[in-house]
This record gives C-alpha cells, structure tokens and sequence, in this order.
C-alpha cells in the first residue's frame, strides 16, 4: 500500500510532527502538507522518530497537487451537518478498499478548527469517519492520524486484492476536470455567478465515475478536440 | 466496557491533555494519572473536548492504587528488549478479552521516555503492543492512548461475553500480595538483599494465577492465619 497522508492546511506545527511521527512509527513515508499556516514547519517540529519522513514531507500550494499521483483519494471528517456526496463509511469498513487500492492512495486530513472544506472534500473519492462519541467527535489532528494508520496496519498487508483495471492518476483526474470545466465555460454551461458551485459539482462528478488509467487519455482527447472546436471557430 | 485509562508517571501536561481528549471522544470517562512530573496537570492543560475528562481525573501517588477496583490489568508496551513475564499480544488480540472482561479494566500507560518500568508492569495480567515499526517503535503517549481506545470501540460493544466466575478487584489482590510477601518475609523466605526481585515476582505471580472475586477471602484468611502463628510465637 502506497500511502500519502495529505494535511490540508494545519495551523499547528506539533501536529504536523505528530503527523509524521505517527507515519513512521507504522512503516509509511509520505506527507504532503498543504497550505500550512506556518510554512517553515520543518523547523518549527521536531518530533522523535519523525524527522525523516518531516525532512522529506512535501510542501504543496493547492490539493490537485498534494493527489497528482493517487489513483484514489479518501477523505476523513468527523461527520458534521455538511451534506457529503461521496460514499461514507467507518474507517474500519473502509480499510481493505483503500488496502487493496491499486496505486498510490491519499488520505486527507483538514484543519484542526473545521476539517475539510468543501473544496478540500470534492477532490476525495469517498470519505471515511472515525466512529467517535457524537457529543465529543472532533478528534485531535496528530491523534487522527494516528488512529487511521494503525487501522490500515492492523491487519497486516491485504492479500493482493482482484486484479481490476487501474484507475486513473490523480493529476490526469484534475486535467479532466479542469478541460471540462474549461468546456463547460466556453460552451456558456457555467456563467461566472454559478462557476464555483458547478467547479465543486463537476470535481465530484470526476472522480465518482472512476475512470480507469486506459480511460484518461481518450476523455483527454475527446475534451481537447471540443475546445478546439469552440476556439476555432471564433 | 468499564475502563480506566491510566498514566504512569507521564511528564508532558500537553499529553495528559491529549489522552483525556481521547478519552472523550471514545465515550470513555475514567482517567488516573499516577505520579505526574507536574501534579498541576490539570491547570497546566486546557484541551479540547478533553476538560470534563481532565476535571474528574484521579491521581494517585501509586499503581496499586489507580487499580484497586479493576479485576483485569493490561499493560501497553512497545515491546523492547525487557523480558516480560506476562501473555503478550496485539492490541487487536487482546481486544476481545478486554471488552468480556467483568469488572472495570485498567489500561496502563507508561512515562513518555520509558514506557512502563517493572514496578509497573508487574500490576499487569497482560500485556499489548501496537504492531508498530521495528524501526520507530515508540509511539507518542496521546497518540497510542487515542490508537487503544479506537481499538476498543472499534468493533462495537462486543456480545456479553461467558459469564466466567468475577475476576478478584485489584484492591484484594494487592492486599492479598502485600500479605503474602509479609509471610515471605517473616518466614525468613526472603531477606533484605533479595527482597526487591521477589517483590516484583510476588506481584506478578499473583496476577498470573487469576483468582476468582470468591478466592479473596479464603487466600486472604489463610495469609491472615500464617501471620498470626509467626507473630504469635515470638
């Protein structure tokens, strides 16, 4: 299992040292941090044990860049009153999927103050929760994060899951987004009053269908060609 | 699932903070905390979620204690190179055991740099670990709290367990071991050089052979009546 912990925008640097504490201490490497509040994090933590995987985190400006790998990306939330989109279940009901997952997987974390946002949520494939106390449910950053990799160990390695087709990267995901949103704007789809819900829509829309990698280059294709089409004719 | 989380001598007041925070959002209520580094813990933490938790915190200036009302002891451990003499397992192995206990459950965290010492883990019937790296064993004390706690509720409250006789309290078993090393003690059995192992094997022994909540009085009579032959010979 390729895994990288994703921190969207965490405030406090301890917890991006318990972050990667927690990542080294089961076996993982990867921490992408993005937009943190403080961006000389490196030097603001040091955390026992996590210093290696801190020295090679990666610090990213925006999510598409923190996926650009993952052919699946899962997000964690606390259950609050936002209205989800994508399938939702506890962490332990999702763990063998992400296990089995072929390619990269990215596991997203948000800030400590408000969890993901609806920006952050629309780049996940589906969504995961730690079955917490309702009147207590918001956990700790570090200690979230140290309870959704001890539960994808748990178990030890999955048996290699069904050899199904692999799915798209994360970057090509985003490409397909952003030319069809390119598509949706130039067809005169999207006026600039309703662009950002539609973007939040389409982002989603995205990645529920799940395309496969073989997918990527023919809806590339087919959306190049459209746009083409629009700008020529002008 | 009655438990009572228990610190052992934990330095950090932020991961005092942090463990009752965990403790929260589990629905667990019973925090000890044994020998603090700063016995203001509870002014020196404000941590979210964690305040009702952190207010009803107990501290005792021992073990014996923090476990007094407890029928079963578990010890958390990263498995270093002691030697221990109690049954050790994963985390997810003992967790059924733990959740069927009659009786609260203590779970026994040790300080921060050195894990439970043997003074300690002889309280202990049994022991965990966390399947953590070889590499970087040893976890942040908040952390593996939140990690245990996860485990435990992770499967839901497990089916009532076999209604096996009632475990002895933790508070008759220590009376039961401080009696018995009395008689050892008076017996000529140990002596001022040796006294501290024995102890520690005492103890442990005593936890190992699970006596039954009906067993105390009996043990208790019969150490009772050898004490008061040696003392009635002098």
């Amino acid at each position: 299992m390729e895994l990288r912990v994703v921190l969207c925008q965490p405030r406090n640097p301890l917890n991006i040292g318990a972050a990667a504490r927690a990542i080294s201490n089961f076996g993982f490497q990867h921490l992408r941090v993005v937009n943190p509040y403080d961006p000389a994090f490196r030097e603001a933590v040091s955390a026992v044990g996590g210093a290696p995987v801190l020295r090679a985190a990666e610090l990213c400006s925006e999510v598409a860049e923190a996926v650009r790998d993952c052919t699946l990306v899962v997000g964690t939330t606390a259950i609050g009153n936002r209205e989800v989109q994508q399938p939702i279940t506890t962490l332990a009901g999702a763990s063998a999927i992400i296990r089995a997952n072929r390619g990269p997987v990215a596991l997203l974390f948000g800030s400590e103050k408000f969890g993901l946002n609806n920006d952050e949520l629309a780049f996940c494939h589906r969504l995961v929760h730690i079955p917490t106390s309702p009147r207590t449910p918001s956990m700790n950053l570090g200690q979230a994060v140290a309870v959704c990799l001890y539960e994808l160990i748990r178990e030890g390695e999955a048996a290699a899951g069904p050899a199904g087709p692999k799915p798209v990267a994360g970057s090509d995901t985003e490409q397909i987004t952003r030319m069809l949103l390119d598509v949706l704007r130039e067809s005169g789809y999207t006026n600039r009053i309703v662009a950002t819900s539609i973007e939040l829509k389409v982002r989603r829309f995205v990645r529920r269908i799940r395309l496969t990698a073989r997918d990527a280059p023919l809806v590339l294709g087919i959306l190049r060609q459209i746009l083409w089409k629009f700008r020529a004719r002008e």
